[in-house]
């Protein structure tokens, strides 16, 4: 394509808002227009990066047997009402109603969707196992989109349902799919690591995360730094403390202390002369409305994931001061364990082998101290309540844990029967008995995955696209349009080269040198080939975007080589 | 493809709302599933279908200059306030809030939204033309939506948006456009029209519809029969009649004639023994308000775009008994443009020159008879304000018009400056001075144009695909699964017809033989090729979907035949 004719509006200043590179560079580059907060137009070197990367998904999906459909955006509210997700979702999911004042959703994801047209299509165990994918188009209102591509509010998914009889078959299912999504990160040349994750309100048990490693992501991994363990850190398990490690001091009788106006573990701590570890933090919850408090130390943070999966609580929300009062005589800060009645309580691991710790005396100004577990109160459960640190165990070797940001691209779960249950998804076995459908479900983030791209892979002057992402195959150059010389050289290397099968960006436009060096390594097609004034000397020069190297190549030998090196790129 | 694990579930009841038989057949072979009225999900042969298209598509518009970008559905509501289109489009247009109560549109088209763009990004004449196009899903809230993908609230449309320097730059992409869809649509298969056609509410003076010849089709189309003139009924223009043609008899006087309770005009002429053509007929409109009598003859049907078009109305409605009755002191039926004031008085060419003819007298139960236009009422203006009818003349030669039914599938519109004047896209010229851009706006119904093959090629027995939008190149049926013989060599023939580059649909379900014919007649791919008991001397059978016609091959000769039998259909 003539860069003359080409509409990419390359930029100078971008809006202050975009705070990340990735999303800076995608707006100067001239690949993507904001239209409203969080939706975007993509123009046209944008839509062909997402083109290469639809493809490497089809054939990807195809290869692991997945066959492609396309469901609609708006989805009647009847079924995310059976579901009970019309309610679930909340403010999240973008809703209209139609003339005739019928509820619409518009689908930010499609497990009602699919489970409904594949209970009422597949009745036999002959018919299964399926899997069913998409590539379209979702919507999330999501409070505070930002990040461009990253956390938009209308955007580009791949989504994949399987259908299986049984667990083995639904295994099967997922690992084709975690294998699928293994080859289509690799394909498109990225740094990723499938963490396990938690599956928040999609629902269901086992379910793992590829993240984009990059330090702008919204996500935290917890990665062992000696066997393969990754997770999510929202979702990372703590295993129980060695007990031979709880402190080997003399137990002292409990006391109350007076601590007037404290109002932080820390400050606890300090006014008591104890260090955090002594502190046991209580954080009191709402979970679906009954009362709980979960003891965690005063260095370490609760885990709501982890204690709302514990309770198998649909909603689990921090609770008032009114409500603190009400159910512990005192104020946030000053409440306990001691004497609580009518609360169910959870304490972390960490709090059982404390010894003389301190906590609320369910008092205001008043904590206890000489506090230990067993002795002083009784909890209904120890388990895995907290959010894992750096250095932490990994729960598989033991070896300490390190943590690393990363953007989710895709996500892999098994859903079970959750949907198939809700929606009657059921078929006949090979004995006639009646069976709910396993159901499966994937996704990527089509849109998301191309910014990703360029998070990871960017420089001060511009985007370095992985080859395989690339909006064009080769950037060629004409440095002065104005030459005689140089254009019909790069004139005849452009019919050459695209009558080759190579899709070439052709900047024949009559700027200045700077400005067409400048703008290729903006818009980071991996390899650019300029024809200059080494024209004269029978020359032309490649250069490689990532490595800034150039190459000096006679015009005879000129189309072999480039074909050869963008090879050796690919 | 094996048939066996494909998700094709094909059915024989469908149900009783599919009024036409490609909705129906969509249904029954397995193509669509309808999620909510109006709203479909694409299974997997008409997702392959709609590739097909959308693959033809692609590269005529990019042949034809076209640079592909993706625009999103959520379209805020000050862009089409900007234009006037957030009132006018009513109910039509779906429309949400977001959590932040700020309203938007779920888009049915995008000339706001790339007006926007190209004011944004373009601002000298360097950068024009421009052609912009996407393939993206719309959304318009049918009152009743019907016929499957004929007429959906949620469907696939190819849009394109030209922008140029000025009207020779407009007309030169309105004709490349024009060449595009018709190259578009014969690589379809398709027989089509392409007619002229009126604006409707997108707005713009010039613009044609192609159209696909079918007697279910929603518009009828005006043909004539001598030259290559062919319009939209709504817009087929009608010559004035040759004034010679004026009938040659004595002019009456004037009179009053009592016509108790008559209620239609065909009463009128059959209680004063007139033929219809001497009535004249009184439509009374509001025309943004403001009121206007039209006058046709009684045998003509008052065409309200023509009105409102000479008008320059936004809004054109009937008037209600109320207003008729303040406005004439007479109720509809009895009105007549003698003595009438506060009203605009626009007449037919036809009525000019009727002589001794019959009109309202403004009082219930009354009109007049012995009317001559000219001696008893002026009127503001006569001009072309009816339908045409078949066997008016041509506007172009004069010959008869006929009509026919069609299915709109394209369209292409100069909209010259309207949004970029409500929108402010501009450009330098040459001299500096600041210009407003001229637009056109190009549309395919996508998802419409596969229904619209199947509703023109089919037969009792199920869908005739045109081969270059078939699912599959090919249907291979293995009769007797359960035959070693038959079963080797279907296979043999699948893997090299597939590895040989073919799209092969190969039924190797262990089905009866009829349950498979039927099955392949159903889905349509133009041809079979049929492995069965033919097979112990040798030979298989290709069917040609179209013709029913079968042909025996010789296994040796069998890859070879198929390729060229192919060849010939494609």
């Amino acid at each position: 394509m003539r860069q003359s004719r080409a509409f990419i509006p390359t930029m100078r200043d971008v809006p202050a808002e975009a705070e990340v590179a990735s999303h800076r560079l995608l707006l100067r580059a001239g690949y993507i227009r904001q239209v409203a907060s969080g939706v975007y137009t993509y123009l046209p070197l944008a839509w062909r990066v997402l083109k290469k990367a639809m493809a490497i998904i089809r054939e990807e999906m195809d290869a692991a047997g997945g066959q492609e459909i396309l469901m609609p955006a708006l989805q009647p509210a009847e079924l995310w009402q059976a579901t009970g997700r019309w309610d679930d979702y909340g403010p999240l999911m973008m809703r209209l109603v139609d003339r005739h004042e019928r509820p619409f959703a518009l689908g930010p994801t499609h497990e009602e969707v699919i489970t409904a047209l594949v209970r009422d299509e597949v009745k036999s165990y002959r018919r299964l196992p399926l899997i069913l994918y998409q590539i379209q188009t979702k919507f999330r209102d999501e409070y505070r989109p930002r990040f461009g591509l990253l956390r938009g509010r209308e955007f580009i998914m791949k989504d994949a349902y399987s259908f299986d009889r049984d667990e083995a078959g639904l295994e099967a299912s997922y690992r084709a799919m975690y294998r699928a999504y293994v080859r289509i990160f690799e394909r498109m040349g990225l740094k990723f690591r499938a963490v396990e994750a938690d599956a928040g309100a999609i629902g269901g048990s086992y379910n793992h995360e590829f993240m984009v490693l990059a330090d702008v992501g919204e996500d935290t991994i917890a990665y062992c730094t000696a066997c393969d363990y990754a997770a999510n850190v929202e979702r990372a398990e703590v295993p129980p403390p060695d007990p031979a490690s709880a402190p080997d001091e003399p137990v002292r009788p409990l006391e109350r202390a007076r601590t007037p106006g404290i109002r932080t573990v820390a400050e606890q701590a300090a006014i008591l002369g104890l260090p955090l570890e002594k502190i046991i933090k209580n954080v009191v919850y709402l979970a679906d409305g009954a009362p709980v408090v979960v003891l965690v130390r005063g260095d370490h943070q609760v885990n709501e994931v982890k204690v709302k999966n514990f309770l198998g609580a649909r909603f689990l929300e921090m609770a008032d001061e009114a409500t603190i009062r009400r159910l512990f005589g005192a104020g946030p800060g000053f409440v306990g364990p001691i004497g609580a009645r009518d609360v169910r309580i959870l304490a972390d691991h960490a709090v059982r082998h404390l010894r003389n710790a301190s906590t609320g005396a369910n008092e205001d100004d008043w904590h206890y101290v000489g506090v230990n577990p067993g002795r002083d109160f009784q909890v209904e459960a120890y388990g895995d309540f907290r959010v894992a640190q750096e250095g932490d165990a990994c729960p598989r070797c033991g070896a300490p844990l390190a943590f690393a940001r990363g953007i989710e691209v895709g996500h892999v779960f098994k859903l079970g029967t959750k949907y198939s249950a809700a929606l009657g998804a059921v078929y006949l076995d090979e004995d006639g008995r009646q069976r709910e459908m396993l159901m499966g479900s994937y996704g990527i983030g089509v849109s998301r995955v191309i910014q990703a791209a360029v998070e990871q892979s960017h420089d001060e002057d511009g985007i370095i696209w992985p080859p395989a992402l690339a909006p064009f195959d080769l950037h060629l150059l004409v440095v002065n349009a104005a030459d005689a010389d140089q254009l019909t050289v790069a004139e005849g290397l452009y019919d050459a080269l695209t009558s080759g099968g190579l899709d070439v960006l052709y900047d024949d436009r009559p700027e200045r040198a700077g400005v067409k060096f400048k703008d290729a390594d903006l818009i980071g097609i991996p390899l650019q080939v300029i024809v200059g004034s080494g024209v004269k000397d029978g020359e032309i020069e490649l250069k490689i975007r990532r490595t800034k190297e150039k190459r000096r190549v006679p015009l005879p030998e000129a189309l072999e080589t480039i074909r050869a090196v963008r090879s050796e790129l690919a």
